[in-house]
């Protein structure tokens, strides 16, 4: 039996169309715009490409985005000035800072220093902590653990009772989506590259999240029969058929696994378009909230 | 086979006679004795009793401690009042606000109002979402979750890539102690409530940590043979045999599990003893840090 594909793509496609209309009605009772910061550091030609993606996404909703475009060697007390402009400016209901930012700067302090209720990547320390405890609302939920979690609901996923298996443990997505799972009733199991006889610790999850970042690691003995995987892994290889030379693959065996698994989310079209659209509906949700 | 016991109350002592000796030299080279300051609020005899202990344990290690013993009905405003004064007395290294507080009291805002360094329970907010996270080293650590860890590691149990499970999901106990041994390797499972076949789970486990405040829940036949248990409950049963009335025993049957495990923490004399050597061994730290 051939998996059902969780197509982000489509799903996204809906959330967006959701949020346009929401984006519209707030403008006419309000006259007020959700607008989108996001501050980019230093060439990296992929986070480049982030950023464009997510201010092309904002456009198209209705939304207004302002960019920053910072150069490499900018100092900690110059970045954290403007973070603190942005913190200051109405127009801005939403600071994105992306990352990874270069080494000679202080991530932690820069993160902790956009305001709780600008901070739509949900990166502050107190957000990430509210979301790690029990009975704690984070104002913002990490956008793609966040996206992650919708693509279960959207698919009508029971969560509460499941092993819920997250391969890596990131503070931008393997920690997130692990709390998020656990705060949902699973049962919830965490491993890693220290994980021993990891094939039969991933064969245990009723609800398989990947986010280790190694092209087709998870292979399709490694997925109990039935269970829905969701592939965060976005990774470049080679293909010398393809017109630009690489093509895009997951962290897991796409072809394999769609032939044990329920159901599973391709790469691309998966979480990605999920990520952008998450991050739309906490800037709209950052803009609602402002008054 | 019987099971090593691992005795808190020695492994405690020990801890203690490390501070004592360390207090004597800060005295002696700075002047300063660390001090504790407990906020208790109304009159539930467990909390009164542990507090009490705390105090004892503060002067038999040469430490100094404060006691703010408040009114039930005490408001939100004259609480955080009386934690800014702590914050700014230069006498107090440590504040420990002793849980649960009266439901009338926004508990999250009274913890986050304790100042980051002398946050020696480690509840604030940012301190847990420290914990959580990778690479982020919170200024203190829970009490309770570092003494189960100590216990583990003056045991000589390795940790990394063994099967750590975690009984209960607490902000204080379970999801601290699951943190902590992630971070050190452990391919980490949380269960709880509602997890399904629970003790097949719990079977899963090389090193096993109860915190659900059920009496002898967990039996000999959900515990592989060979594991570690560190049981964290402490529950009042009644036993007309005593004189008392009553017996305290811990979340594990201790008979049955420890003709299975290989190492077993008892109750009382586990990890209780630990959770005030690590709250003295925090105030200290915290002693050492101001200047």
């Amino acid at each position: 039996m051939t998996a059902k594909i969780i197509s982000g793509t489509e799903m996204a496609a809906t959330i967006r169309a959701e949020i346009k209309a929401e984006v519209e009605i707030l403008k006419a009772n309000t006259g007020r715009m959700p607008g989108l910061a996001t501050v980019l550091v230093g060439g990296r030609k992929d986070s480049q490409s982030y950023v464009r993606m997510k201010k092309k996404a904002c456009a198209e909703v209705g939304m207004a985005s302002f960019g920053h475009d910072l150069p490499e060697n900018i100092s900690q007390e110059e970045l954290l000035r403007i973070i603190q402009d942005l913190n200051e400016n109405p127009e801005v209901h939403g600071i994105l800072v992306q990352l990874p930012i270069p080494a000679h700067l202080n991530e932690e302090e820069i993160l902790a220093a956009v305001g709780l209720e600008k901070d739509i990547d949900g990166f502050h320390p107190i957000n990430i902590g509210r979301l790690s405890m029990k009975r704690r609302e984070p104002l913002f939920v990490p956008c793609t653990p966040k996206g992650c979690i919708e693509m279960l609901d959207r698919t009508g996923v029971q969560i509460e009772g499941k092993r819920a298996v997250v391969l890596g443990r990131s503070n931008i997505v393997g920690l997130p989506v692990a709390m998020l799972l656990l705060h949902r009733n699973a049962t919830l199991t965490i491993c890693h590259s220290r994980t021993q006889n990891l094939p039969q610790v991933v064969r245990e999850a009723d609800i398989l999240i990947v986010a280790v970042g190694r092209a087709e690691m998870v292979r399709g003995d490694w997925v109990k029969p039935g269970a829905v995987v969701i592939d965060v892994g976005t990774n470049a290889v080679d293909d010398p058929t393809t017109e630009k030379g690489y093509r895009w693959v997951g962290d897991v065996a796409f072809n394999e696994v769609k032939e044990i698994a329920s159901a599973i989310t391709p790469v691309p079209g998966g979480v990605g378009p999920m990520t952008i659209a998450m991050l739309l509906r906490n800037t709209l949700d950052g803009a609602k909230r402002s008054s």
